[in-house]
């Protein structure tokens, strides 16, 4: 019986292996025979001990290991022969052993067992030290142990649903013949005007760096300079003597060659006579020439008016990283750092981006039912009933598509029908989250866009419509979050934004490349915006968008 | 004949449309036949005009069409009754047009030409003011116009390039189950000790605010607290009195509130007068309990460590993310924002890091030859004739793989047959990029891996070899760049990386969640850093690494 090594063998009847000589859990357990079909093989595993018993009067132990391939356990056995047990079966352990696939005896949940022959490496845990006991742990409490939390069932469910979505959302739009942009995430203009942005600096720094050296080479004083100076004076007066004087070649170069010296000095000490402590100044405000980027620099809060550069150009484009507010949120829906996906597309009117925005979310929805069923799964036995129901449904329903004022028809409707919001309606308006979810949860019980917003809510790149009262601008709704996507078609006349630029009280200056691209070549275009950790509260049915982003940085916090 | 709209039809000619009435220039363009087969078709095609033309003494025009999906130029032929042509002909306009596709006359080189009948939309440029010109431009001038120059030939071709190594990085660790993690962009911890970091605050936006508000509205001086004093316990004695003299409840509840309202003025103020310009300190220092995150935070300089704690619990991750460095290097190989692969595997040694390193890599150069050989060919024209060859020798050919004691011998008896270096070579040097290109150009003419450095050259986190000299570290050398992936085998052993940290003189105490992974569960593990623009550099023979990434960052320079 052959020893089943994958590195890249795809004969055996596992997946190609990830560069290692153990076999991933989820390629013995994911078989539609549950990996019964293997047993009879010899195969390395490694992973955790999620629980551990000894049995048989410690002659032997059961172990359930995960390697975080996929949710569920492999059963492991191991004889006392083998290895000592009693390190072996603590929550925590890290295991990496060889050993026998065997069909379990009948009337046992498994379908496959594995019976060690060899243990290669044990990772050991002191449980009285452990972090994550046994124990059913909160979410709220796995967030002060951000390194360990992955070990736990629900977050790395999280983290192959995410991993999903990622990989889903560039496969969706390369097959799409989009373009990958990598947008700046270090950026010197602000979207929109608005938020709070972190600021990006080196200047607090350096001034750190000039005061302790200060302390440690006091600068020079007055007298100092005064004494430096003098002496300069001497030695070019020597110079000039020796001259005059018509002394050798050699002396007059000597002489030079100490008046230099002298020079220097002076210049030096000069020089750090100017070192100041503290962050430079200018006219009585900070002196961004001498930052690192030569002027004020911030964290992005939107890739999308660089990516519109890439869109005036190569058509059709997409950016997927992270974005940035020092908004003092303390919700459970706002993060400082955090993911978007944001596709621009040329060539293309609000209907164009209503039609991807809509096929995107479907695909999204299609590749988790398709991709990670048994994460899924998980989410609706541990926290969203209704998730799986939630993702088919939105992946095989026609979206509704409503206009902004339709919409606040019907909330009105419902107002006269004795619903209550806390929000009142009336059109021009910001639709709150109450709205929106009573549109798509209660009324519409699906997706709903809502097209065509007052532009006075909406931002100044927003396309005017010809009632010069609403902009193309759509926002899609879901079930549980509320609004998903935001997105508009730009405005393209040159002459149009430019006054909806000033109307707003913003200056022209900052955004004068991006009116460049209407002066030169001007093209109808349209994008949206994802918030990628929406998009998981929304397939997963979790609650906080702390517990859906690796390492969530929010006021207070910026844990590893 | 059909108008071909492509919405999602796949039962046209075309691929899928992105979302737009338009074809994509490349699916007429590479088809096998050139587009000859769609002769006769009529289509939309939206994009930048390159070149144009008026002939027949202006009765029709000849424009070269780039929508940016590929290199090439589709001729579009416009005549005078259709629009008018002098608008149609400058560089840099953009077109959306409909018509007919046809045959050009023989000995032409297209193989296909698009006969416009309607003109949908023009995005006119005026060439007295546009600043890309029909001339030559270099690379350098164009860094001035960021917002432009993806509308050049090279600036695109590098984007498609860009997007298309980008896909196959998720497509290769996807395929060997990988899983993508986003990492911190915003951290508090510091790979390595080692790079300048940028800091991330809001410290100096927060004191901006102070002092505008100060300004506006001054603080209130020791009289005006004095009189705010003096009024609560004026309120204080009247409510007293009342009491004392059993008054109504009506006039005790009156005067209580008299003096609840005298209590918040008091307390208002004195939260006002601790106002203070500036930043905020405490004993001398910066204070920042104040900043946003409640202590000091930096921009990521490697995702590793972190990425490390996914790895530890899901077994192979990988990150793809932005980096940061604040150094002062005005170099064409260094970047303050540039984008790395990380890849972390767990259950795996060095040679595992290796395998997965090469593999990746080939990986990488074939995928290019498969899907970007177009925008290859436009490099081998105009950068680097070799460049086409160099991805096909690095896709087919095994890697050296060769010690560093053995790498230092090598260049020793180079040294010997007169090769000259600038830098001194002895065994515990940090092999020189002169060095790395040697082995990797002229030696062994193909990549080359160099394992097991000295220690006291790498980072403490790389697993100390049983030598006690040197560390499981490998760097991968390729042509044309050297240096292209740094990685090693990490330190599994608590007792060893707590030693090594000590010798470096680092502290602990940052660490004490990265000797956690060792303290519980710990596993052998390994991983390396690609450095994205790195690769680029590589596969296209761009000289500099400013030319390469959209939106370059580096010291005084942060455009848009």
């Amino acid at each position: 019986m052959a020893l089943a090594t994958l590195n890249d063998d795809v004969s055996t009847p596992f997946v190609k292996a990830q560069f290692s000589d153990r076999v991933l859990i989820r390629t013995i357990l994911s078989r539609p025979d549950g990996g019964a079909g293997l047993a009879g093989q010899t195969v390395k595993v490694g992973g955790w001990v999620k629980t551990g018993r000894e049995q048989g009067k410690g002659s032997f132990a059961f172990l359930e290991l995960n390697d975080g391939s996929c949710p569920a356990n492999l059963q492991v056995i191991v004889d006392a022969a083998v290895a000592p047990l009693g390190q072996l079966v603590q929550t925590g352990t890290c295991v990496h052993v060889e050993g026998l696939l065997k069909v379990p005896p009948e009337g046992t949940k498994q379908r496959v067992e594995l019976r060690v022959e060899k243990v290669h490496h044990v990772g050991p845990v002191d449980p009285a030290k452990y972090p994550l006991p046994k124990t059913r742990l909160t979410l709220e409490f796995l967030r002060d142990f951000v390194h360990f939390r992955p070990r736990t069932n629900t977050i790395s469910a999280v983290a192959r649903i995410r991993n999903a979505l990622a990989y889903a959302t560039h496969t969706f739009f390369q097959n799409h013949s989009f373009l990958y942009i990598h947008t700046p995430i270090v950026t010197t203009s602000d979207c929109e005007g608005a938020g709070e942005m972190f600021q990006v600096t080196t200047l607090i720094s350096d001034a750190e760096k000039v005061e302790k050296e200060l302390i440690k080479n006091p600068p020079p004083s007055e007298a100092d300079i005064e004494a430096a100076k003098a002496l300069v004076k001497e030695k070019g007066e020597a110079v000039a003597q020796l001259k005059s004087a018509k002394a050798s070649k050699g002396e007059i170069t000597a002489s030079v060659a100490e008046l230099n010296k002298a020079k220097e000095n002076l210049s030096r000490l000069e020089e750090r006579s100017k070192l100041k402590p503290g962050i430079p100044q200018k006219d009585g405000k900070i002196d961004y020439s001498q930052d690192f980027f030569a002027r004020q620099a911030f964290l992005t809060v939107s890739g999308q008016l660089q990516v519109e550069t890439y869109a005036c150009a190569v058509s059709s484009v997409y950016t997927f990283g992270p974005t940035f507010r020092a908004e003092h949120s303390h919700t459970s829906r706002h993060l400082a750092e955090f993911w978007m996906v944001e596709p621009e597309i040329a060539f293309a009117d609000l209907k164009d981006d209503m039609n991807c925005a809509e096929a995107y979310v479907k695909f999204l929805c299609q590749w988790l039912l398709d991709n990670c069923i048994d994460d899924m799964e998980f989410m609706a036995k541990n926290f969203d009933k209704g998730c799986i129901d939630r993702l088919r449904m939105v992946a095989s329903t026609s979206f509704e598509r409503i206009s902004y004022t339709e919409a606040i028809k019907l909330l009105e409707e419902a107002v006269k029908k004795d619903k209550k919001f806390e929000n009142k309606v009336e059109w021009g308006i910001d639709l709150a989250s109450e709205h929106e979810r009573f549109l798509t949860e209660v009324l519409f019980k699906k997706p709903v866009i809502v097209h065509d917003y007052p532009k006075g809510i909406k931002a100044f790149y927003m396309r005017l419509n010809d009632d010069m009262k609403t902009v193309a601008a759509m926002d899609v709704l879901v079930p549980k979050v509320g609004e998903l996507i935001g997105g508009s078609q730009r405005e393209e006349r040159y002459e149009v934004i430019e006054k909806r630029i000033l109307e707003m009280g913003l200056p022209l200056e900052p955004y004068e490349w991006y009116l460049d691209l209407r002066r030169y070549g001007t093209v109808k275009h349209c994008g949206f915006g994802l918030g990628f950790e929406r998009m998981i509260l929304f397939a997963t049915g979790i609650d906080n968008i702390r517990d859906v982003i690796p390492f969530p940085r929010y006021p207070g916090r910026a844990d590893l």
